[in-house]
């Protein structure tokens, strides 16, 4: 029994839950700060660099060994984005920071895989960090949700993103980059940082579909009937959306100061559309305070319900023994062994000729007063 | 009885509350922004499209086909305000949109049927999304609520507005606009916008009329009789006070920001109306807050009510049982065989003259005892 | 017994609570802005106005028909407040809008009574509008508060007031301009302004004492016995709380923003007095929260009241059933009828000398030791 | 038992709970403002006054009669603190502020025992109003706290004081203006002003130490045994901290005003010491914020711990029912009367050997079947 | 018991939770600002100092007796930490104190040990008061969290460190200095300033890290069987969460405010590794509120635990009494004495030939219906 507990309480630690503290374990204080320790898990054999180079007349994708290999792009009149997959080796990862000449706080980020989520502003750059929300098709008991950290360098001309898998997230942009005449090929290298952020935001609402269906089935199964484990995916959900809020409230106040300051790096046009983005990730949290309220509602709809079947447990209790202690002290009485011979007074009944059938009615007529105080108590 | 509680869960989803996560399902992440894709249901048979031209001289309806017949109107002095009935056409929506060089980010807000109601300046625009929530007589079990998204944009000398059915919701601004020597005819374009935005937050007020209704009726049925049905109520209540705020509450920034902003496409004649929208809606956000209030208090008579119920249901018992367990105790002495031939010490009571009297007295002493304690202590 | 919940609901709907939502049911959505309708009912059988004329010279009262009347003394030096009373009547009410051109939305707010209390500057004029809450003495029963709505005009150098009573609310204001060498008499018509509003805020004093004084009767009520009516008189405290708050603080801002502007409508002298007036509200405002609180105070003691009598309760019922069981078991035990002679073993005790006095012994012992036992529990 | 309840309900209203509703007692609502009506209790026979002379080179403590006899301290080039004693005597304390040529509205505040704590800048002084909260060595019942109204009005080379009582509060100050070369002596009246502040915010702490005290002992009260007192204490507690709050709260904005205006009554080096007692003050509030969150989760335990002993309770009951309804049952089964002789069917046991001691073998096994079901529930 | 109980609540005072109120024990009301009392216990035999004096070219460290063996340092270009351990010997810092003029509010502040935790900005230096939260390995059992007040003063070209113990917490920074080519050998002393505090809020990590443990563990405790106890942890936990809020949440806005002002003192270079240290102090403040969240789940968790025990013992009861309390009642039905010979109605059943099985049958059916009425509301 205590086993099943334990693994209750353990399936209550969905993926979504990060680990924000995992990061000591690894990083002792006082250290050098934009000391770079990678601290999740290792994902890829290797890490991967990607150069995407476009402009509005071509579009080349060159996986690369070496930063290096990049300079001709970078020094063209196009747009590269660099994507980087795995992050577990912070030498290799070192070579694209010092290439860039990134702060060191940025590569401490970069690899610290409990990073809150937030935008910076740094002389020559623009530092995004965000946590991918994706959905898999896991078994329904689960709720599938997976959480990610991309990290995002908005350049001059350029872009670099930062994962720690190679998940498919950003192919829909890649296909987008493969045809002509769109905006992306167009615009800067502004438009394709926001479009990245956008395809982040975008995933929300998947992860939003699939808590707003659990909180319907808990509401559901917590009318029909009030049991422990329903509490516990309540409770559950409440942690869910707990982290989820934290994952994406940080970003607000970034994104709505990207869209007020003049930083040169993001041009009239595209702030545009990070006002979108920034609508969107309200609406996200928004989303989220609602599906709080109702996770709360449905708490105090269980413990209602327990208090309803307490309530109706105790009726069928009281009207029980309401009908037979009377009746069960009736029958005592005349199973007393007062002595009739002793004395006329002494329970003539036992020998009258109706005595038996008249202590029946005596019976059912209590019985019948009962139940029809109970009756009119609304309890039957 | 399983389908009885699904049913009631059901009845829980009223149809104020909108889905918004159906977004997701048709449209997937990572696609390029200002794709327009219709995420309500089909409910004309084509998109029409009507021209009110008019004046403070005139005021003609004309029917189109093809935007491109709105063009005399537009340029010539006379205001126009083109009203779209129907978004499930993307394509004809498309040859709108493109007439008037929207912006593709407002394309997608226009037939995304679960925008976030707001206020947006464009370059040569203003785009309001709000959402309208109507009252329809329907049965008095549902709450009659309906929501329906609408989309105005205000231009230099026109007004469009988008709606997803042809509900008859301006019609008395039709009406108004019929009459000669209102300021309907003789103000700009950004009062006949205003005109449309006040008409939808009238209608909040009926919504808030049969909410308020509601609770009051709720509340008797609960001081009468707490009963599971009504906690359903009390959860249904909560839920769509949440999405009526949701659906009002960011508006309020927007009118706020149209009202201190210097928009040239906003008269200072016609703030001053704005500034009585605004005031309407921040009437309508404190009674919202004012009955979720309520709500929560009748959350709280309802569990108080619960706890009465039990509390009276175990007196009931108590004190049943602690009147006939002394009692049956008593029967039960007598109901012993010790022999009273062994011994004159076994049971002489059984052989007395009064024996059984006195049996009676003793118990019914016993009796009066209890019903005068429990009567002290207000249990009777 | 139906009968007696729905009077007592309706007791719980006290005077104060106003009525949002009447608004609707006159007033159609989609109507001109500034269409007058009144929503109240009519208090008195015509629209009665009276002038206040004065000047630290002199001080005149006349009654007047025609709002015309009044043109003297608008045009000379005086200062002249004209009293308003009666709101039935709009064709009469406009003749008075129209002689002082007041703004149409103004029109309509002064005839709508369940209006947001607000401060609203215009070109010319500053419009006030606010609940009166006033204390009758009324039986001990209902709270006695009564509310009513005021409008007040600050223009140049007049004031207008409009109530829907012949209420005395303003009489010491008048006795207060009877007197000569009073500020009222020497400063501007700013300064009258603020001493009705400033009446009016003293009057809330009035309404928190009573509800203070309601707050430590069902106090000591809750302490001594919580009974379910007491629920009722919290829950509808609570309500009227949340409507004393909607009623005043709204004007926070208002009066606040008054102090800062610049308009040429207040003087600086008189801005002082603002000052004063506005820190009254605040302190009001600051009771109100902190009587909510000591209100949600109330609802904790009386749950937890209940919990404390349903535990007494069961202690008593498990007293009983735990002394009486085990005895009644022993009854039961010699209440066999097992054949002392088909053998020794069968129940010899029956035929013992001491089988009964025995029996009552072990009955003793057992009932010593539950009684024992409840005492260390600290039960008894 | 109603008297008993009705002194705990009175010991509730600690004295730390200012009256906010005597005002309207006294001063009905329309009058004149300024007006000055005393709301406390006389505490001394006669207004005192107490003039403070000092500079860096000289100290005098004269004990004045009437205001006049402060002139030549003032004209000359020392600082002067004048120490008003007793608030009962309007008339005299008129001669004060007429000599001082105070605002009415401050007049009006000093005598108000209920005004709310506030720091207001006229065009020439600066008036602070503040709750002293002082400890006496009463009986541990009550909290010992207890409140007193002093204001302060600074001026340019002056500081006034106004108190009730003749309480010694600010005696340190005195011996600190004895001593020389003290920056008190050194220093403005700006300095005196802030060292009255100072000391009156000292203050709080002390009464916090009190409060802390109070929520340990009570804490370990509820954990011991929750009884009903107990939550009295809680109820008691929360309510003295909301007031408390009210007491210190508005201070915070005021001493931040007088921190960033640049009011030339207050010098920079001063300003220093402002920003000192405003960090005071701050952390006043956070231990008072953090000692409701305590009492909030008080409650929370006491409630959990009625719920634990009602648990306990029923566990009794139903382990005894349990064990002995079984057992008396199968008394009662052989307590029947069923003729053995007309049926070899008929209650055969009656007659074996063994009849008697198998009936308490099956008895007993009952019994330890149900025991061992308690076991394995933890119930035993 | 009532011992248990007092130690329980003792455990509960970790030793996270600091002495708000101790200051008052010691320093009374009306003192003299400024007046430095040591408000802590005594951890070093005296009062040390260390010089660090270190340049891009060299780093020594050297103990100093007394504050003028540093003037060497102070007066050449390098830049000089000067460490003082132990807080107790107010003459030995006062000396500290005046050779580096610090304001009298400095001393107070540095050695009042429950100092709000802030950061203010003097003339000529800037003043840290922060808390150092360091985790020791003790038992299990208490959370082993250790709170100690650290002030740090940053000057131009020195900064000075007083902690009250000799902790090795700066260890790391110290082993940091003895490299070369290092930032904090390079960069100025608001550099180091700023390492010290980043190594204090690294501490918090750990903290954090402790207490995500101990709220899994009652998260699993309390999903398994809520008893009391864990209920003290949750309080516990409650508890040591508000003072941890209070210890780093006003830090918050001093950092914020380091970052935007213009003090000379701190260079734009260092700024960006402040907003580093500020971004890791927001999320520590994040996971204190999100960790808050979880506890406040944990004891609606255990509070329903409570309710579904009760519940579950509830029905046991109701099912034992349901169950045979109608067969006892049969029983004692047969256990009348009726005299089957005065008449043939009187219990006749009892010479039947089956009377006794059939008695057994009517009795076995009555419990099967019981049994199957429970069943089908799913009680058993
Ligand atoms: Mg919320
Ligand atoms: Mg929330
Ligand atoms: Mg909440
Ligand atoms: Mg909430
Ligand atoms: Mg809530
Ligand atoms: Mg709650
Ligand atoms: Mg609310
Ligand atoms: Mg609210
Ligand atoms: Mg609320
Ligand atoms: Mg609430
Ligand atoms: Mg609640
Ligand atoms: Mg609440
Ligand atoms: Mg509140
Ligand atoms: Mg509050
Ligand atoms: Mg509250
Ligand atoms: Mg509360
Ligand atoms: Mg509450
Ligand atoms: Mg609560
Ligand atoms: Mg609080
Ligand atoms: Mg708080
Ligand atoms: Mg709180
Ligand atoms: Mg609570
Ligand atoms: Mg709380
Ligand atoms: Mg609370
Ligand atoms: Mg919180
Ligand atoms: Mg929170
Ligand atoms: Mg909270
Ligand atoms: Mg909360
Ligand atoms: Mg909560
Ligand atoms: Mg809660
Ligand atoms: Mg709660």
């Amino acid at each position: 029994m205590k086993e099943r507990a334990k693994n209750a309480a353990r399936k209550l630690q969905s993926t979504l839950v990060p680990k924000p503290f995992k990061r000591s374990a690894k990083k002792p204080p006082g250290q050098k700060p934009g000391t770079a320790i990678y601290t999740g898990e290792q994902h890829l054999d290797e890490v991967r660099m990607i150069v995407h180079d476009f402009s509005e007349q071509h579009y080349d994708v060159i996986p690369i060994e070496k930063i290096e290999s990049s300079e001709s792009f970078l020094q063209s009149d196009s747009k590269t984005w660099i994507q980087v997959q795995g992050l577990h080796d912070i030498e290799k990862l070192r070579t694209v920071w010092d290439y860039f000449e990134l702060h060191p706080l940025i590569h401490e980020d970069i690899v610290n895989m409990s990073q809150r989520p937030k935008i910076e502003e740094y002389e020559d750059s623009i530092f995004v960090v965000m946590r991918m929300i994706t959905h898999k098709n896991q078994d329904a008991e689960s709720h599938g949700l997976h959480t990610e950290q991309i990290s995002i360098v908005l350049g001059e001309n350029y872009v670099l993103s930062f994962q720690e898998r190679d998940d498919p997230v950003f192919d829909p942009i890649i296909k987008r980059l493969q045809m002509e005449n769109t905006r992306l090929r167009k615009l800067g290298s502004d438009y394709l940082a926001y479009a990245l952020i956008d395809t982040i935001v975008d995933h929300y609402y998947q992860a939003l579909d699939l808590i707003g269906h659990s909180i319907e089935e808990i509401e559901e199964l917590v009318i029909e009937d009030p049991r422990e484990k329903h509490l516990q995916k309540i409770h559950s959900m409440r942690r869910e959306l707990v982290h989820f809020r934290k994952s994406v409230w940080s970003l607000r106040d970034g994104l709505n100061s990207l869209i007020r300051d003049e930083s040169p790096l993001i041009s009239d046009e595209v702030k545009v559309f990070i006002r979108d983005v920034y609508d969107h990730l309200v609406q996200v949290i928004d989303s989220i305070e609602t599906s709080r309220e109702m996770v709360f509602g449905l708490y105090d709809m269980y413990m209602s319900g327990l208090s309803n079947r307490m309530n109706e447990v105790m009726k069928v209790l009281t009207i029980i023994a309401t009908i037979f202690m009377p009746l069960t002290f009736v029958a005592g009485i005349y199973g007393m062994n007062f002595n009739p011979e002793a004395s006329p007074l002494n329970m003539p009944e036992l020998n009258w000729y109706f005595g038996y059938p008249a202590a029946w009615i005596v019976m059912l007529i209590l019985a019948f007063i009962m139940a029809f105080y109970f009756k009119r108590k609304g309890w039957l």
